[in-house]
């Protein structure tokens, strides 16, 4: 399938709000963006993104549920999409299609559809880029640089595992994100995708503070547990760096955090694991011990 | 080197203007965009879009010029780049800031500084992954899809000749297509890359309409005529069909397109080559004879 192959399929599938009036097929997509916009690019290769024997539909579904986490984060609202696909020959043409309808499903879904991009043959292994498109529609975009000490820590689901596999079906919190940002004020906020050590570090070093996280409130997730009695490597540190949970780390003002305890009512657990301070960035034992949390996170955990 | 030490590098590097608040370092970028905003999407691989041998700072000004090329095709201002590089360890450290240098360079030329990305080492050749943004600040976005029966088509510069290596020294044409757009009123336009034969056959397709264009007048480029000399090919079947010139070819009403002739103060020729008809895409010889002008252009050309 070339290119203007490809184009036309997508323009017969997807469909586009009245916020995009011009999608794929002219050089240029047009976005009618209500606020500001952001804007985030991501590269997802073969055998270091994600394996080489992963089925497509999954690839299609987390190359997009990856980006638009990102936008999550922001704590904003998704438009549109832009993929760019460079695949092997190799590959045969129902991959392609495959790989094509899950990024379509996916970003029909999270409400950014695919308003361009392009598609090319290769004698390589698979390479996609995304760039997903959001708004603000009068919020102010969430940034990592906003924490302040004596705001709380917070963290949505489980982490750890995304090495079993997990994070091929990431599902990026954009409802979480937009209510953190309108009703909870949230001060900063990340998506967890280098691991909460890595992450939480970013935070601290762009908000200029420090953070004590409480060992014993991180949410492990099972698949976490699951990878300890495999590899030996403790639950926890799975957790805190495995990355690629795409879940939200993000912090609020003392006085927001007991309005927020009451008023999460998402299908998804909430846990307040920690404080912002003023500097350096620690975890306390259970014993009250603390000690440096070193960010260990990997960025490519798939590399082969 | 990293993602987070590229992006620190870069960080340290570009220059964002007051309509980029939030740069490179966050979840996203964030715009603030005076009207409509523009999308476009490329890839770039090595061996389709470049040579393995090309130098860095070609590969780089190139990959960039050709995506801010569709934002000067719409008529539009170019307002931020967003690109993705996965790059092999085989290169070194040298060639990756080359690389990144130039793209700095060239997307700060033409307005549209690199607000955010993502860098990846991999075992496979260079994929490189473009978005650019461009804003209409008033203007109407010049689509493919607006020529008229009796407008008539114009070309900016000279064709062919891309296969000689003139396709890595693209010069995009920003302000002549803002000026097309805001002075001129062109109906169409699109930049060539295809190829002027499929270029033009995009237009007309999207407009529903036809056209023909003089043989005679083509804007033969001396590359496409050295090329001549080597392959054999005709110069003008090279400034038909060999794509990546990066021209601009658009659309006037006839009672613009004398103004335009006496207004034109670019230091670029600018070419009336014919004319938008009912139906079908022809090219007269110099004898009169029409003939069916096929779209030939291939979509990639440095394929190995």
């Amino acid at each position: 399938m070339g290119e203007k192959t490809f184009i036309d399929w997508l323009r017969g599938r997807i469909r586009l709000g009245p916020n995009v009036p011009v999608g794929p097929g002219d050089d240029a997509a047009v976005i009618r963006p209500d606020g500001e916009v952001v804007v985030t690019a991501d590269a997802f290769l073969e055998g270091t993104h994600f394996p080489a024997d992963a089925p497509p539909a999954r690839i299609g579904h987390k190359v997009i549920a990856a980006s638009v986490s990102d936008v999550a984060a922001m704590g904003c609202f998704p438009v549109a999409s832009f993929v760019t696909v460079g695949f092997s020959r190799a590959r045969d043409e129902a991959f392609v299609r495959e790989l094509g309808e899950a990024m379509i499903a996916a970003a029909e879904k999270y409400g950014a559809p695919i308003a361009g991009g392009d598609v090319t043959s290769w004698d390589q292994p698979l390479a996609v880029s995304v760039t997903v498109l959001g708004e603000t529609r009068g919020l102010r975009p969430v940034l990592r640089s906003g924490a302040r000490p004596g705001d709380r820590i917070f963290v949505t689901g489980s982490l750890g595992g995304s090495l079993s596999g997990r994070h091929l079906d990431a599902e990026p919190r954009v409802r979480e994100g937009i209510f953190l940002n309108r009703e909870a004020g949230a001060s900063a906020m990340i998506d967890i995708s280098d691991g909460l050590s890595a992450d939480l570090s970013h935070v601290a070093r762009e908000s200029g503070v420090g953070a004590v996280v409480r060992e014993a409130a991180i949410p492990v997730s099972e698949a976490a547990r699951a990878l300890e009695k495999e590899d030996g490597r403790a639950a926890l540190r799975h957790a805190l760096d495995d990355g690629e949970d795409f879940e939200l780390l993000f912090t609020v003002a003392p006085d927001r955090a007991e309005w927020l305890r009451g008023s999460w009512s998402f299908d998804l657990a909430l846990t307040e694991i920690g404080e912002i301070t003023e500097e350096g960035v620690f975890i306390e034992r259970p014993d009250g011990v603390r000690e440096k949390l070193e960010p260990r996170g990997y960025e490519h955990r798939w590399r082969e």
